[in-house]
């Protein structure tokens, strides 16, 4: 039975170098995310279907990848009835659970499902895949990470301020240049309010959403294609358009925005939030951009998205503050606030930049020679105190020519070789190759671990 | 729309406790699989059925889940087909993905893809999710990890030493207490040649499988319904039942495998594998068990299984070498060795027997109290400062009556409380309480981060 095996279109696997790299990352967010007191929290693969449909929007629910029920699941259905079964009712009796498709509503069905163990505000993070029947294309997978960090259970602004000093940390620490970009509902829906088209604010901020993609023109086309009127796209594109200082768009808007209380309320949320921005250092550039809109409709205030200025590969992290999000599940009136890390985007900025330490090509630090069955025991001891000493070490486990065993250090990118055949075991010695640079020092075996350790320490 | 959320059953959510201690469990085992000079590897969720299928046995197949084909999944089956179709193929036709089963076909499945791109002896962990669709019940699952570590393309017996070394260390990393059970399926076919049933060693070894659960009387009763012939299941017991030193079996199977040419090849594997063991010192228990067998039919040579001395629990780590494993994928005559943890029955071991160090019961390490806007920028500082210095840190967000952040600070077991008040502030102070004790100590801004570093040191 031989087969030529492949995976699944839009599916990857991640060999060794890609992994080491991959954790280089995780390993950075998490560690932030622990530093600023969240804690971690993981929901399965699988979700009941009630809870993931109607939650994406139609669009969503098509890319849904759902389960097939377990054992005769024809069952239930008679097949007299088969024939006239469309295929979405089909699927609707015949599979009951759908893989997650981010990680926000299966936050918000934990948070209402263990309201009662929780204590608010709860602040947690979460990194897992999720799983979307896309199209694959360059940069778009069928499963891929997400590393999300929320709060739910306190609407203070400070919880916003957090975040952005999270996302600036680990940007910072993974050196990727960004610009974090923060707007706010509020005041698009002022704006929607005071262009007359209050009941529209999800059509325009879908469509102000595209500027990026589409550019201003395109933006206008599909307000007016959205049934927005043409006195309402010219009212409202100054305001898209207003420039300055964080300070001169705020004194602006709350001139046009007045008479909208939403809109009131959304300026002095964005005034006291960069009062805290102002009274810290970044690293990152961050600006308020009246344009920035993102397109999930559960956001009801500040909203931010954070792009590579080196890398044009759209947003590498986004979130936003939502008001009701548990609401869907029965537990309303829970304001929150949290933002998504896109792991493989910002993998594709950093191999694209050549950001990743070197140090992360390879884990294993040591290969000791193995010269067979009579040097063998004084090797298993060489390599259990390199490995007692902390040291990533394997012994090559065949006896086979030197010549195969330096080539596998070679293609596996381990730094150190270690010699020791009988004539240095009798001496109490061995000697370290180095591997790139070719150098080789001889070292006796009561110093070696030390020896090694301090090698690693300059190399790194 | 308001439901009442759930999620399916036989999966489970982790609550930031239990991660915590899961992390605990996983940072061990990855941190001595990477000592080891193993390297990770990950591999999508989702694998193509023609992958999985007929891998793990008739019963197998039926547990797998299945994932239904995205879009108009029917359009290729005609409506009049409908009615004539079974479950069964009518199953097949509409969903061509399934999710995962267990690490080690997709593994044999990467090294076969990837062989070009590999360099062997290729040594890998993968430490990932499963899926079964079993019947739920304590202690089993339908989403659950395993931890598999596995050297592929060399044939040498310093593997299994290795692995064993592997196993050795985390289970006392973990300070559980187990006995690591090794056998040989050469022995056990050696067995089956010896007794007169050489086609029968499958039937053999699945019975001997079971004597843990249904004792030698019920082994006897399973081999005859099995069409073992009485004579040789009378032949085959005393072997099963030798009892001694590993030495003393192994002379005694000498003498009755003599015959075998197989069987002889085990007792020599066995001789060099112990003959490894003997020469290094162990905390684990280690026993040769000519009982073990191992159901899984792709097993050619050394077997391990492990189990806790203080729960009941079944084994909680086991694999073994195989010299096919990828002849399925079209790669013949590769042979490797691994062995998968089971990260559950870990959990449910150390939870049982108390196991988990106090300090996985809480991540963060200090909550600075909000005293409001006035004590803010200051506040903002001292927490910055805790960060800075690595210490995981969150400030209350919302200026809400002392008591209710003190709750919140028991609630969540933060072990230290920081109350700088306008008071404090003047005198450039903080008074740090220790949440546990009571006790409250009044310090200088300037030390406070090595004040703290310090007391936490002194309390891991």
């Amino acid at each position: 039975m031989s087969q030529k095996p492949s995976i699944p279109r839009g599916t990857r696997d991640f060999s060794p170098v890609e992994m080491l790299r991959r954790n280089y990352i995780f390993d950075t967010i998490r560690r932030t995310f622990s530093l600023y007191g969240y804690l971690p929290l993981e929901t399965p693969a699988m979700e009941n279907l009630t809870t993931l449909l109607g939650k994406y929007g139609e669009e969503g629910d098509k890319l849904l990848f759902r389960i097939l029920n377990s054992g005769d699941f024809l069952s239930d259905i008679g097949q007299e009835e088969l024939p006239a079964i469309a295929a979405s009712e089909l699927s609707s009796r015949i599979s009951e659970k759908g893989l997650r498709y981010d990680l926000t509503v299966p936050f918000a069905r934990y948070v209402v499902q263990h309201r009662d163990e929780i204590t608010f505000p709860f602040r947690r993070y979460q990194i897992q895949p999720v799983w979307r029947a896309d199209r694959p294309q360059k940069g778009r997978y069928r499963e891929f990470f997400q590393c999300d960090v929320d709060v739910i259970g306190s609407d203070s602004l400070l919880n916003e301020f957090e975040l952005i000093q999270i996302i600036n940390r680990i940007f910072n620490e993974l050196k990727i240049k960004v610009v974090i970009k923060i707007n706010n509902r509020k005041i698009l829906s002022g704006i929607a309010e005071v262009v007359g088209e209050k009941q529209r604010i999800t059509d325009i901020t879908v469509a102000i959403d595209k500027l990026d993609k589409i550019g201003r023109d395109g933006v206008r086309k599909e307000l007016i294609d959205r049934g927005i009127s043409a006195e309402a796209v010219a009212r409202l594109e100054p305001v898209i358009n207003l420039s300055g200082s964080t300070e001169t768009k705020l004194n602006e808007l709350e001139k046009v925005l007045s008479a909208s209380e939403t809109g009131m309320k959304g300026i002095a949320e964005m005034r006291e939030l960069f009062g805290y921005i102002s009274g810290d250092s970044f690293g990152s550039e961050i600006e308020l951009d009246l344009t920035l809109a993102r397109g999930l409709n559960y956001y009801t205030g500040a909203i931010i998205e954070v792009k590579s200025l080196d890398a044009a590969i759209g947003s590498v992290c986004g979130g936003g503050r939502y008001d009701d999000l548990t609401g869907i599940f029965g537990l309303p009136g829970v304001s929150g606030v949290g933002v998504s890390f896109g792991a493989d985007r910002i993998y594709d900025v950093m191999l694209h930049l050549n950001l990743f330490p070197p140090q992360t090509g390879s884990a294993t630090g040591v290969l000791v020679i193995n010269f067979g069955r009579e040097e063998l025991p004084e090797l298993l001891r060489i390599t259990a105190s390199l490995r007692n000493a902390g040291i990533p070490s394997e012994m090559y486990p065949d006896p086979v020519k030197l010549k195969k065993q330096f080539a596998y250090a070679d293609a596996c990118k381990i730094p150190l070789v270690i010699i020791a055949g009988s004539e240095e075991i009798k001496n109490r010695q061995a000697t370290v190759k180095n591997m790139s640079s070719g150098a080789q020092t001889t070292i006796s075996l009561s110093e070696l671990p030390a020896y090694i350790k301090k090698w690693g320490n300059v190399a790194s």
